[in-house]
């Protein structure tokens, strides 16, 4: 069990300090930024490395919806999953710490959003509320759908994880405008302790919505099945 | 049958909603937005990853043209081609309602071009009638080519959606500005719903020129064998 | 061997009609196009999917170097390599004639560089001959060495497609500014006969360079070689 | 064993001459060049595509941290790592002094950066010397982790370059803006000494932090294993 705590924790510090950590750092940097496109690709990346890394070892969840949805779709023992919340929500707030170090290095700097979730005033593009909810909802029963599926017996060994990892690349070239793109409670609480009590306010939604999505995905996958 | 059905409805509005989304949402954005490049990554994903999640239910076709191209090439039974290509139209015509609604959830919101696919003035490029029958014939002839030999008995297991979804992706780096690349009518349908009339009218170049590629792709493929 | 053509043949088309086509159509478009890297991203992804597609027909070549090479490095009969580079030269001209058919559409259209390999005040960034030379050589270098390589007995079956078609990525992220990037003495004479005679009269060193480089390239792969 | 140095030199050459060949001759060219997203996928797929190539050789490490690291963690025997390191800082000069000379065709050139490492004043960010450690340090501490889990016994075979590559792209997403992003000694060494000995001043820390995180990540991946 010790070994699945260390690699939840490790797996969700690596995304949310690879995936916050290009759009914090990176984004926009005059006419060199890497956009919206390399940030999916970080948060994408980031899954799919640690994936091989450490799949065999936790499952690579690195996220409460998803480990929510797995132990619904009856792939997780109850008992593992409090700790792997519990490992992932301390990863992500680990280095959301480290990214506010090294980004607090530069001359002149300010928090900012720094890459929380939000809706309304705080959306990307200021979205309504009830955009943010389908969004995350949606995207979030499509990743917990393949997931179950990519990982079903039978399927192809050993490409679940770029499977998994480019699925959550999509997700952030859909909703990064949305919500600023989250389907993961842990990285969203992570980010929005630094961010300010408004993000905090919000916290909430990303932790219902994806809750829900993952839920949803992991029935229907179970349903849709081959044979 | 219920199962191939539902995992066509799924792949195609996953790729409605994951390609179609990122150019409604993403594609402009005061520099950070995903441009061309990134709308292409979201097409070739969303089959990547749904063809690993259900390629083993349906054979993951999500697309009329690679259904009626598969059944020319004896791959497909008669009696499928019908309930598939239904499941394909209703996914990507639900996928266009659900970005609809998460669109308009931002201020000022007003419906544009909502990545239909159009030639002439509906031409992101304003590029001709015969441009556009021109691209969109050749590029499903190779879609359907590259799908037909990637499944071929003997192919390498496992990386046919890696060939198949990133064969959609170079297809969107080329196609966009001539048409908004479409080599899927079900994905012209579903858009051009909410797009309006000038759209709709242009709507038979979107089945006709990809069913035409398609067909003489899988008779290529067939023809073009090792052995 | 028709089979074998005919793979060329498609093959050489598609990675002109893909890479060039992504540079001539959509490479700048106000503040959407896709830019070098995906220009990079064509081209390479024109040849990973058609490695999968008919690699196991004809060893999926598409380039005289990459001929040239392989047979210097004993891996073609000597009987292919005509063939083989008239197939890739037709398939060239042809996919170059069909994106004139297609890029004409436009209203105002003008030929311009048609996405032509050029040295000096051809280059994108008038880089010099010797410049041209030396980025040309030493990329098709390692580009024929990671094909001996990757499809060596013993390589891990299935994924040569991956890194050879990334390879060609790779190369164009560095060579455009420089030369456009070739490393293909097929798709040059493609581009060239497009773009008038300046581009003619360099030719020459689109087909030197790459099979200086590619000849090395398939000696130094069966020395440095493991046991 | 000269089959190994020779695999490393040519590693270490085609990491350096793909991954800041594309930042010195592309990165930034009028709209069209390949930004921080273009670099960070250049020197991951420099090392996905020789690591196919050469991993079976000499095990790919293109990195004197990677070499101290793996062999702290007991994956490399003593009498390699001297030569092995020797073989990556030549490899990563000689390809430094080809990119020089294919620059300097380039009418009006002027070394500038040439792409090297730097904290403080030289930063592209500015970012203080401690920021620059944490991201060193943290960024190789994954690089290991990863590199050691997913060649260990049991890992899914034939995948370990797509990982242990796309590590390297995501970091690049991370870090260049804070130290133009090294995790690499031999690359770090390579271009200092083209950009002049401002640079070279800082060289200790492109040293220093990438081994301590790489003995870190080595140690912790033997510790978190499965069973």
């Amino acid at each position: 069990m010790q070994q699945k705590i260390a690699a939840e924790f490790l797996g969700t510090f690596w995304l949310t300090f690879g995936g916050c950590g290009s759009a914090i750092l990176t984004a926009v940097l005059a006419g060199l930024g890497v956009g919206y496109t390399g940030i999916a690709l970080a948060f994408g990346l980031a899954v799919l490395t640690m994936s091989y890394a450490v799949g065999a070892i936790s499952g690579a969840h690195f996220n409460p919806a998803v480990t929510i949805g797995l132990w619904v779709g009856r792939r997780l023992p109850g008992a593992d999953v409090l700790p792997y919340i519990i490992a992932q929500v301390a990863g992500a707030m680990v280095a959301a710490a480290v990214l506010a170090l090294i980004a607090s290095g530069r001359p002149g700097f300010e928090m900012g959003t720094f890459a929380a979730n939000g809706y309304g005033e705080l959306s990307p593009g200021q979205y309504s509320m009830l955009a943010a909810l389908v969004v995350e909802t949606v995207a979030t029963f499509f990743f917990v759908f393949i997931i179950m599926r990519v990982t079903a017996p039978g399927a192809a060994a050993g490409f679940a994880p770029i499977a998994i990892g480019l699925t959550l690349t999509l997700i952030h070239l859909v909703a990064i405008p949305v919500t600023n793109a989250s389907v993961n409670p842990a990285r969203s609480t992570g980010t929005a302790l630094f961010s300010g009590s408004a993000y905090l306010a919000q916290l909430w939604l990303f932790w219902l919505a994806p809750l829900l999505g993952a839920v949803a995905g992991a029935i229907v996958a179970n349903a849709v099945r081959a044979r």
